[in-house]
């Protein structure tokens, strides 16, 4: 029987393993995936080792092993010291520098790109500021197809092999269909992203998926903080929009048509703002960045300009805080009690052990996090906020981008021979 | 490798399988479980199809059949026509009449308890209108214990042996150490309900675990809503307090201290009424039962004494609700549109496949059910509600007992040997 590798720390991001079928060929498959993923998450080890950790015959997982091998996922490392008698055994270990995977995140206020390879190492990354509601669908796409082709040639003249992307876009997405249905924060509507990539694209398209950003950072900050065996947390983002990523029990939760985690949109003031979504009163009203801005700074006040990078104008407006500038104080004050309110009902519903803030928050953790921890200890019905810790991400505005990278990847985890075989050995 | 059962409808309720070691004992305990919930799951089988579908030599098979027959837990039934050739085999079918699991819950209203039987049927049944929160402490568990050794003279009468008891209680509890922390609606702070029961009944005590009544009301629904598939739902029961209990993928979510799914105290309206918690404007102020009743009764009228049968109340203010009565209707009206303020931020976090909705919600749900699907489609930001659909309970208000039940008998099916040997065989 199939040992149960949960205990081991192994990470689930939701993916999709091989076809299911019961004969023998997808059976072995599913095992280079299993031996993979053992590697990945308890690290390296003799054949032996595995064989007892994945409870497979030894013979099968030499023959597995040295499939893995060959593809370039897996290397020999040190003889092992075990102790044992007889010929020492060498240790297996991940390799996979010749393999990588994109995320690709649509923002509304910047394009970025991140390729990881299979260890985790950043292997191109690009961002660029665009007003993507200004742009309009059609220009953002040609961008976007033009920096992927840039990318895949960087990646092609190293040798590295890539195997998919993960496309991250804000708002309301459907996954079967690659179609971003309603994104209120970009104006877009029904925009077929995939279709519109890979006809840009054509011949060279490497397998195309997409995925709601705020999931995707959640599966970044889960990576992170998986090393610390957090293994239920929330991924808040404050950009134009705030979105929500739930990690619970170590997976991400999608729900039953992949629409949740839209956490900007609770009602937490009746006659509140009006919201882009039409609504009044949304959390993303109170915590968005245009409530920061809107709070720290006049209409023409060039923070407010969003043809300049996002990261100078939040430097900006950080360089006031820090002065001491009473607007911008008193502005974060008013996102901090805001943020409190919202994220006390997220810490009741779902009793997370960390909630990461990302975006404009992590980039004013210095001022949020305390403070909001304790708000949170002061609205949560649980005691001490249920254990919940907040965090400010580490990953800046790269998290969705970079978790999407770890989702692509997530495939060569899960069927390693015939991701390979579709990216070209 | 073992099958992955759950594409064959395996539910997984949260409980705990046999300790965890390597050695064969543990293997076979385990085994067991895995036969008894692939009946339990995919139907009677003959025992080949059992060995081709955990994976498991028919060999192993043979002998795990015949320790779950001795244990009445497995019968033998027909003969099966799978067109083989050779000596037909028997199908094998769950049995466990002679078994069952109690659910106790101490509700602010009733005391209630629900013994099942393996097969899920009841084999013993008690309520009595109980004030908790006046009564106190003490008194309410006298009572608890005088009902359990009522019950348990019955079944032992007819010859039932009882693996289990689950006490359903409100509001934040400790399942580790069976203390409930903080149950405001009820005035509890810190009372040992499982060492108190224990003290009561002495010797004769079975096992005791503690849980969340809306975390086991989910369950009971989750039982009956996962025959239409539906994996993904919020059971959200209206009493007194107002609990929510989220099944995800199947599963249900505790949260990493198990606090999860405290929606009765998010705050909606930010100068609302009082809340038991000590905040204004929560959930459980807007569509708690006593937000019905100030709705729709003056103070001195008999719908509001808590010594009478909830079920009476309610009765008779749905004949006044069927009569017309514009009080009634208008309370009604405004319980609605709340509910549907709330539930939307659930759906819109959560996109569950179904909200249920039970307690004294579910008396109503002539009036609330439609009306609050149609709450849900205007402020759920996914396109038609993300696919969410309004059910009521059909269990009334012994979900949470049923629900206890269910998992006191999960125990059952995840180490058949050792529960049964603890229960006496």
């Amino acid at each position: 029987m199939k040992a149960d590798l949960r205990g081991a720390g192994v990470r689930d991001l939701g993916g999709d393993g091989p076809p299911r079928a019961g004969d023998r060929a997808s059976l072995r498959r599913t095992n280079l995936g299993l031996v993979l993923r053992l590697l990945r998450d308890a690290g390296p080890r003799p054949r032996t080792q595995i064989a007892a950790d994945t409870g497979l015959p030894k013979a099968t997982i030499t023959n597995l092993v040295a499939e893995l091998v060959e593809l370039g996922l897996v290397r020999e490392g040190d003889a092992a010291r075990d102790g044992g008698v007889g010929r020492p055994s060498r240790t297996l270990e991940l390799d996979g520098r010749t393999v990588c995977g994109i995320g690709l995140e649509i923002s509304a206020d910047y394009l970025g790109l991140i390729a990881l390879d299979l260890g985790g190492e950043v292997v191109a990354e690009h961002r660029a500021a665009l007003d993507v509601r200004a742009e309009g669908a059609d220009a953002v796409l040609d961008r976007a197809a033009a920096t992927i082709r840039t990318v895949r040639r960087t990646l092609k003249a190293r040798g590295t092999r890539l195997v998919a992307i993960t496309v991250a876009a804000p708002g309301v997405i459907q996954r079967d269909s690659g179609v971003v249905s309603y994104a209120p924060n970009i104006d877009w509507r029904d925009v077929d992203v995939l279709g519109g990539l890979r006809a840009r694209l054509g011949r060279i398209c490497p397998p195309l998926q997409l995925e709601n950003d705020a999931k995707l950072g959640a599966i970044a900050e889960y990576l992170v903080a998986s090393a610390a065996d957090i293994q239920d947390l929330i991924y808040v983002t404050g950009e134009t929009g705030v979105g929500g990523g739930i990690i619970s029990d170590g997976r991400l939760l999608r729900g039953s048509a992949g629409f949740a985690g839209e956490i900007g949109h609770m009602r937490l003031q009746p006659d509140g703002e009006r919201c882009a979504c039409g609504r009044r009163g949304c959390f993303e009203t109170l915590v968005g960045l245009n409530a920061l801005l809107d709070h720290a700074a006049a209409p023409d006040d060039p923070v407010r300009d969003a043809t300049v990078d996002l990261e100078e104008r939040l430097a900006e407006l950080k360089r006031r805080a820090d002065a001491g500038d009473p607007a911008t104080r008193a502005a974060l004050d008013t996102i901090t009690e805001d943020l409190g309110l919202g994220l006390a009902a997220l810490a009741d519903i779902l009793n997370p052990r960390a909630i990461v803030l990302g975006g404009y928050f992590a980039f004013f953790g210095e001022y949020l996090v305390d403070r909001v921890q304790l708000e949170l200890s002061a609205r949560v019905m649980a005691p001490d906020a249920g254990g919940c810790t907040v965090l400010a991400s580490t990953l800046g505005f790269s998290a969705a981008a970079r978790g999407g990278a770890s989702l692509s990847l997530d495939h060569v985890y899960r069927d390693p021979a015939g991701v390979l075989s579709a990216a070209g050995r």
